[in-house]
C-alpha cells in the first residue's frame, strides 16, 4: 500500500537507465529550462537574420552566411529537443523537482556538435576567400579534425557516472584534434588574416578569441566529474554554461562572420545600392 | 497479484504484432535514437541549403537542386517519424530498454525509398544535361527500375522473422532492377560523363562510387537475418548503418550534385556576380 502511493515516475528513478539527475530547487530547474528556451529563440532568430542578411553582402560571401544559417538552424532544433528532454526528466514533487526516471538526453549536444562544429570552421574558411586549391584542403582537414574531436568525446560522455578512467581516456584522445584545430587557426591561417584589411583583421582576431573562450568551456565541463563537481549546482552550471557558449559560438560567431563579409564586400567595391561592382580601371 | 505488478508494456511483448524488438542497453538505445535525430537535423539543414543554393548555379541546373531539396525534405520527414516510432517501441525497465509491445515501424524506410530513390536518379540525369530525347527515356527507365527495386524488396522485409525463404525470394527479385540500374550508371552513362570538364568528371566518378558504397549497404542489411545476425547488436548496427547510408546517399550526394552544377555553371560562363552569361564571341 505504501508502494502504491509512490508515483511510478519516482519509482523509475530508483533503477534508472543512464544517469540519475539530481533533485533541483524550482529556481534551479527553471533557470536551466529558461536558458534552453533563450537559446531556441536566439538560434531561430539568428537563422532568419543570416538568411536575409545574404542580400547585404557580395555574392561570393553569401555561402558563408548560408552555412551560418544552417549552424544556428541545426542548433535551434537541438535546443528545442533538449528543452523537451529536460522537461520530461523532471517531475514536481513537494517543493522540489525530482528525477522522473526518464533520462535527460544530454547527448543531443554531441549530435549537434558533430554537425555544427565542422560547419563553423567551414564558415571561417569560406569568408577568408582562400585560393581554391588551398581552401579545399583546409576545409577537409579542419572538418575531419572537428568531427573526430566530437566523435571521440562521446564515448567518455556516455560512460557510467563512476567510470572516470573511460572518461579521461576519451577526453585525452579528443584533445588531440582540438589542439590541431587551434594550431591551424592560430598558425596556418595567420598569414591569410594578415592579408585582410585592418578592420577585418581585428574581427578575425576577435573571432579566434571567441572560439578559444567558448570552445574552451567544453573540456572544462567535460572534466567536471573528475574533480567531484557533481550534484544540483554542477548540473545547473554545466547546462547554463553550455547554453551561453553555444549561443556565443554559433549566433555571436555568425554575426562576426557577417561583419567581416560586409567589410570585405565594401572594400571590394560591392555596394548595397546595386549589385554592380565598382570598376577598377 | 504477481501479474498485476508486471507493467502492461512488458505484457504486450508477449503477444506482439510484428517483430519483437530486442532489449537494449541504454547506450545502445540512445545511440540509435541520436543517430535518427542526427539524420533529422542533417536532412532539414540540407533542405534549406539546397533551396538557397539554387541562386548560386545557372538556371538550367536549378531543377536538379530542387529535386535534391525534395529528397532530403522527404527523408527528414521520415526520419522524424522513425524516431517517434523508435521512442514508442521501447520503455525503460530496470537498467534496460525493453520492447513496449508497440511495433517499430521500420517500413517507413520503404515508403521513403519508394519516393526518394527514383528522385536521386532523376537528380543525376538532370545535372548531366543530356539531349532532351535521351534524357526522357533515361529518366523513365531509371525511375521505374528504382521503384521496382524498392517495391519488390518490401514483401521480404515484412515477412515473418523466421520466414527466410520469402525474404530470400523477394530479395533476389529486387536485385534484378538494382543490377540494371548499376549497368545504366556505369555503362550507358559512361560516354556522357566523359564529355564533361575534367573537374566534373572526377565528381561524377565519386558520385557513382558513393552510390555503390551506400546502396550496397542495403542488400547487406537485408540479408543479415540469413546469416543469423539478429539480436541487440544487429538491430543497432542495422539502424545506425541505414542512417549513415541515408545521410551520405541523400545529403552528401546532393552536395556532390551542387558541386557539379557549380563547375558546369562556371565553365559555361555563368557567374555569381550577375545572372548574365559571359558572351563567347
Amino acid at each position: 500500500m505504501v508502494l502504491a502511493e509512490v508515483p511510478s515516475a519516482a519509482m523509475g528513478a530508483v533503477a534508472a537507465v543512464g544517469k540519475v539527475m539530481p533533485s533541483l530547487h524550482p529556481n534551479q530547474y527553471s533557470l536551466v529550462f529558461n536558458a534552453f528556451s533563450f537559446s531556441v529563440a536566439t538560434m531561430f532568430a539568428a537563422f532568419v537574420f543570416f538568411v536575409i542578411a545574404q542580400s547585404r553582402i557580395a555574392p561570393k560571401y553569401r555561402i558563408s552566411m548560408m552555412v551560418s544559417a544552417l549552424v544556428v538552424g541545426i542548433a535551434g532544433y537541438h535546443y528545442f529537443r533538449i528543452m523537451g528532454s529536460w522537461e520530461g526528466a523532471y517531475v514536481a514533487q513537494g517543493t522540489m523537482y525530482v528525477f522522473s526516471g526518464k533520462p535527460f538526453n544530454d547527448a543531443y549536444r554531441y549530435v549537434d556538435w558533430l554537425l555544427t562544429v565542422p560547419l563553423l570552421l567551414v564558415e571561417l574558411v569560406l569568408v577568408m576567400s582562400l585560393p581554391k586549391s588551398k581552401s579545399g584542403s583546409m576545409l577537409t582537414k579542419l572538418s575531419l579534425a572537428a568531427a573526430l574531436m566530437i566523435a571521440t568525446g562521446y564515448p567518455g560522455e556516455v560512460a557510467a557516472a563512476g567510470d572516470i578512467a573511460t572518461r579521461a581516456m576519451w577526453g585525452a584522445i579528443s584533445t588531440v584534434p582540438f589542439v590541431y584545430i587551434l594550431y591551424v587557426l592560430f598558425k596556418e591561417l595567420g598569414d591569410t588574416i594578415a592579408a585582410h584589411p585592418p578592420e577585418a583583421q581585428v574581427l578575425f582576431r576577435n573571432m579566434r578569441l571567441l572560439l578559444l573562450a567558448t570552445w574552451g568551456f567544453y573540456p572544462i565541463a567535460y572534466m567536471a566529474p573528475f574533480v567531484g563537481f557533481t550534484g544540483a549546482g554542477a548540473e545547473v552550471a554545466v547546462q547554463v554554461g553550455y547554453t551561453i557558449c553555444d549561443v556565443l559560438a554559433k549566433a555571436g560567431y555568425g554575426v562576426l562572420i557577417y561583419n567581416i563579409a560586409r567589410i570585405k564586400s565594401e572594400n571590394e567595391g560591392w555596394s548595397l545600392d546595386g549589385t554592380a561592382k565598382a570598376s577598377h580601371t
